[in-house]
Parts: C-alpha cells; sequence; structure tokens
C-alpha cells in the first residue's frame, strides 16, 4: 500500500497538534501526553485538546467536548493512535466514531499491547478514513518516555549538569551556590515541570536538604515526584523532602535488607518506599530504572553528585544530557562534576550527540542525546 | 570640539579596511596588522592594501603603490594611526601627503610611543582633513595583540583548551588522539595561522613530541613561532621542535640557572634560547611573558598541558579561552584539562564573558574572554 499523500493543511493542523502535546509533558504519566485538533470540512479549527493532568481526560475527549455537534463531518488531528480499550474512561476511538468524525490523521501507533493498531482498527471498521504516520518521528521524541516505559520498561532518563566550563560543580571546599546565573536556573525549573520525576542520591539529600520542586511562578503544582535513591537507608526524616512528603509525592528507592525497616521509619508519613536489587556496594541502576517504571514514571530527570552520575552513565541508563556551562573555572580540585568512568581507551568512552545549544545569560546550555550503535 | 560626523560611505568603506586588516594577524609581528582603502573623489576604491607579511611594507604603502596617480585626491581609510617616524622605511604620513591624498579617515590613535598622535597631527599640518575614531572598538579588537605588547609590555594571551564535555584532555592512560573531530582540529590550525607563536610546557613536547605546525593547505608558510618553557633544561635536542628549527622558529624559555647550558646545548641549531626569572620551582609566567613581549611576540596561542594553563590562569596572564568540547565523557580518572587551582570561595573563581559559539561539526567551540574587574 502506498504511503498516504498529506496535504499542507494536514501538516499544518499536525503541527498544532504537536505543539499541544508537549503542554502535557511531566503531569500525565503513565498516561502519554498526546495533542488532538479537530478540523471542520471547511477547514476552521472546532477542538483542540492535550491530556489532561493525571493523565485523563485524554486529548480526544477534550477535543470533542469543545467541538460538540461541530466535529461531525471534521477531521481529527492526534499525535498518537487513539485507545481502543476500556480504562478508566471509555475509549477514544468510540468517542470519536460517535460523534461522527470522517477521517483521523494520526501520527504514530501506539506500541502499548492494549492498543497497538486496534485503535485505528475500530475506527476504519467504522467507515472513517484514517491516514498514520505524518511527522511520526516529532511524535515520537516528544512521547519518548512514555515510549521508552513501552518499549524498554524503564523511564527516558535525562541527566542535568551545571557547572564551569572545566566541568566542577562546587568548589574543593564544597561551596556551588550559585555557579550557573537566574536564566540557567529557571531553565532547570523548566526542565522540572516537564518531567514527571527527579532523582537524587542520599549522599546529596544528607549534604544539601534540597527541596526539589518548580519554582517557577505559576508552575509549582508541576513539581515532580522527587525519588531518593538511598541503599543504606540514611536519609533522615527531619530533611525537607520527607517533611513535604505530603505536599509534593517523594519516594525512596532502597535495598531488600533496608526495605521494612524504611517502610516502617515512614509509616506514618507520605513517603512511597520502594525496593530495588543491588550490586555489590551500590543499587542496580538497571533495576531501580525498571521499578520507576513499573511505578509508572516516564521523565525522569537526574540531578544528582559526580558518583550516581557516573554509575547512571557506566550503567548506559542516560538517555540525554543537559549541560550548563557557567563561564568560570574551578579547577582540578573543585568537585568533578562526573566521578570516575574507569575509560582506558577512547574507543570505549561514552559518546553523546549533540541536539542544541541554547545562550542563557552568562551560561550556556547544550544538549547531548546518547549515541547508541 | 565635536567629534566627527562619518557618512554610511566612511563606515563602508572602513569595514573593508578592517576587514583587510585581519589577514595579517600572526605574520606581522611586532607590527599592527593594519588595513588601508584608498577611495576617489567620486568614491571608487582605487587602492587597498594591509601589512604583509614580516611586518612591511605598511598597508598606506601598499595600496599607496596600487593607486599611483589615483591617490591623488583620495581619502584614506585606515585602521591605525599612520606612522610618523622612520623606522625600516618612510612614515606612512609622509607618504599620504606627498602623494596628494586629501583625507584621511582612522580608526585608532597609535599608543606606540614613537607615534602617538604625531601620526594624525602630520597630516594635518600638510592641509590634510584627519577624522579619528571610526569604529575605534573593532579596530581596537583586531589588534588587541599589538595594543597588549605596547600598553601592557605583554603579548595578548589565548589559551587553547580541547576536552570532552567534562574537560579531560585525555584518558587515564594518557590516550587524547582524537578527543575532538576533523572540524575543531581546522579550526585548531587556524588559530595557529593567525597567532605569532604557540606556547607549550617542556612536559608536553617531552610527552608528546608535537610538531606545533600550521597544517591547512596553502598556510604552511604561517606557521608561528614554538615557543617551549623549559625550566630545567630537560627538551631533548633529538625532538621535532628542535630539529626543525632552522624551517620554523622555535625559542626555548628558561631560568638563570640553566640559560649557559642550554644556550652552548642549542649553538649549533636555530634555536633560540631566552632567559626568564623564577619564581621557586616554576618559571614567574609574567616574567616570561614580558620577555616574549620584548622579543617582539603580539599573539600568543597557549596549547600546553593543564599544569601549565592552570599557572598562566592563576598569575592572569591569560586574555582569551577557546574552549572546543567533544560530545564525550571521560570521567574524574581523566586527565583534567586545567589543574589544581586552589579557589576556596566561589567569589574568588577566575571569571570570563563568553563572547561566541561556533558548531563544528560534533564539537563546539566556545570562546570567552577574561572578565576584568
Amino acid at each position: 500500500m502506498a504511503p498516504p499523500a498529506f496535504s499542507e493543511d494536514d501538516r499544518h493542523f499536525m503541527r498544532v497538534a504537536l505543539s499541544l502535546s508537549k503542554r502535557g509533558l511531566g503531569n500525565v504519566w503513565p498516561n502519554p501526553s498526546v495533542g488532538c485538533v479537530l478540523v471542520s470540512a471547511d477547514g476552521v479549527i472546532v477542538g483542540r485538546g492535550h491530556t489532561k493532568p493525571g493523565g485523563r481526560p485524554h486529548a480526544e475527549r477534550v477535543a470533542l467536548d469543545m467541538a460538540g455537534d461541530l466535529a461531525r463531518g471534521a477531521t481529527a488531528y492526534v499525535t498518537l493512535e487513539p485507545c481502543s480499550h476500556f480504562g478508566k474512561s471509555p475509549p477514544c476511538a468510540a468517542g470519536l466514531i460517535e460523534a461522527g468524525v470522517t477521517r483521523v490523521v494520526s501520527a504514530l501507533t501506539d506500541p502499548d499491547d492494549r492498543v497497538s493498531g486496534r485503535g485505528h482498527a475500530m475506527l476504519r471498521d467504522a467507515g472513517i478514513f484514517v491516514d498514520v504516520g505524518l511527522f511520526c518521528d516529532q511524535a515520537r521524541k516528544i512521547n519518548e518516555g512514555f515510549l521508552s516505559r513501552v518499549e524498554r520498561k524503564r523511564p527516558f532518563v535525562t541527566l542535568k549538569l551545571a557547572a564551569t566550563m572545566d566541568a566542577r560543580s562546587a568548589t574543593r571546599s564544597g561551596e556551588s551556590q550559585w555557579i550557573t546565573g537566574d536564566a540557567a536556573r529557571e531553565h532547570g525549573h523548566l526542565l522540572r515541570a516537564n518531567h514527571d520525576a527527579i532523582l537524587v542520591g542520599a549522599k546529596t539529600v544528607i549534604a544539601d536538604d534540597p527541596t526539589l520542586t518548580c519554582r517557577l511562578p505559576g508552575r509549582a503544582h508541576q513539581s515532580p515526584v522527587r525519588v531518593i535513591l538511598d541503599r543504606w537507608g540514611e536519609v533522615p526524616e527531619t530533611g525537607k523532602l520527607i517533611r513535604t512528603a505530603s505536599e509534593v509525592a517523594t519516594w525512596v528507592v532502597t535495598s531488600g535488607a533496608k526495605f521494612a525497616e524504611l517502610s516502617e521509619k515512614f509509616e506514618k508519613t507520605s513517603v512511597k518506599v520502594i525496593e530495588a536489587g543491588c550490586d555489590g556496594d551500590h543499587l542496580d541502576l538497571h533495576d531501580v530504572m525498571q521499578k520507576l517504571g513499573d511505578a509508572g514514571l516516564t521523565r525522569v530527570l537526574v540531578e544528582s553528585g559526580g558518583a550516581l552520575a557516573a554509575g547512571l552513565i557506566n550503567a548506559h541508563c542516560v538517555d540525554r544530557i543537559v549541560h550548563f556551562v557557567a563561564p568560570a573555572l574551578l579547577g582540578d580540585d573543585g568537585k568533578a562534576m562526573i566521578a570516575e568512568l574507569g575509560v582506558e581507551r577512547l574507543v570505549d568512552m561514552p559518546r553523546f550527540t549533540r541536539t542544541s545549544v541554547c545562550v542563557l545569560g552568562e551560561d550556556i546550555a547544550v544538549t547531548y542525546d546518547y549515541k547508541t550503535g
């Protein structure tokens, strides 16, 4: 079958849907963040929607509710295949059929076992024209977290690094506030807003007692889950993350040996304790990521110290790096942004692909994606 | 006196002169790199020139020779005050007068004691209209090396750094070729071409036995002086830099204690031995720079290891950093791009101002100027 031919109008409306779909990132896990635009036969947008916080209503439902009777005869542009299964709400494919939509342009087939082509098939069976694949790369990229969880059984992991140009995150005496400037810090908070969770190690929690919330005006409600890796059960109950766990979700991942002890310690708090396997003295980072995927997380932002960062890199758990570089130097006696990696030969060094360079006041932010193969 | 009003034509022709002036950078020391454009009364360029390799003929002479009789009645655009003193050639101010130029637009007064306003005065005394100051900031920037030598008695120093994003210049086993890619290396050779000299420490020479020449096609003749800092007189006569000293100038800077020994060691070579003061176990880097200025150098590119780089930074001898960043990681066990700096507090860390970000294939190059005050 020849691939569908998409018109300029199709491309335009799908771009609008893709743009809408980004709005849910960080707030809809474990669901994908979808955008939907309904366009009448005479080319007017009659409904638009994106997945709402918590993952529902779905984008199609929002757009259909907005369009009402105007959905009849309309074309729906969706950034992901409409769902076909009864979950906590009726399937979107059924909703589109019922509303009288006559054509659906979809960016991507949903790899979720419960959908996986059934949504598109249900629409076609109802006599709706269905064209799939418009801007599928962009749609994949926006939902790389959701797709990672479905396809790799773990969240998409972004490592945030903030350091001087010689890659030091603190002076030798430990002073680290502030190496980067206001614009870089705001950008960091924006990253928090569009991730499901922030991951740190117990050492960082003990040393810095951070809050790890999104402090952008109007975005406090988008604060992600705070996940602490605590192999030895060392995180104090008096720390800010534990004390504020009823306001912003806080999870502690620990070893089997410490699970019972920590569950009891945090029994009267809102802290969720998760058990993961160990690899010697450290948590098995692959298993940690699998457990975080099991718990529903699709996009995890790592804001750890250099040791956990190095562990995640060597475990091939880092999919992206956002590297904030301040125009200053601290020297080899400063604190290294990445701990030892044990690389002997250049051919073995972890390599990335630069995807963007962004000027943020005096600093820059460079984004790299992990280079596979 | 009101500042001169420059026309759009003036601005255009001075831009041409500034552009020409850059061509001499790296090849005209100890002279400034000047551009000159001669424009006839009807707005036609009748002569153009820039300082020639070795520092003469001067830009004005080149442009006047090209214009011949057409220089009569013309306006001369010069990026630096024409010289007024008899050196190895007659003064350019006299040349402009003799040729019948009727107006001179000059970007900058030459701070050299032998000129310092006398060139402009000589022209005015001959009845020529002289307007000074058009694009003076740009002209200062192009000749920052020449101006540094005149005003600070030392060359302008650029530190080249090439490393992974975590600021490692080699693996822990010492492998460093190649961390950055072809485009970054070519850019590095371009830097060599427009600098008067490359500075390295004896350790780098002993460890890597580099050639430090400009290997861009057609630019080999622009290879800068190779300057080796060799406090202890350790550089072997068998190294490439010493063996090729008759083809590309090679200087060794050493302590008073080793000066006689090295002078004898290199007696039969073309190597020039320079004595500088010491500061304990190290050469006094301020004095080294002063001696390099005395020897005529205006633009020095440092391609050293991390220890000398750190020494130069702490001695406030680094005016610019060109930082090549490869999209890879080597970890804290890799070789640090900058050695210890002894910074305790963030307020004391050396700070720079980013002036450009340049994409070079997979790598980027970020340029920073030292932040004074």
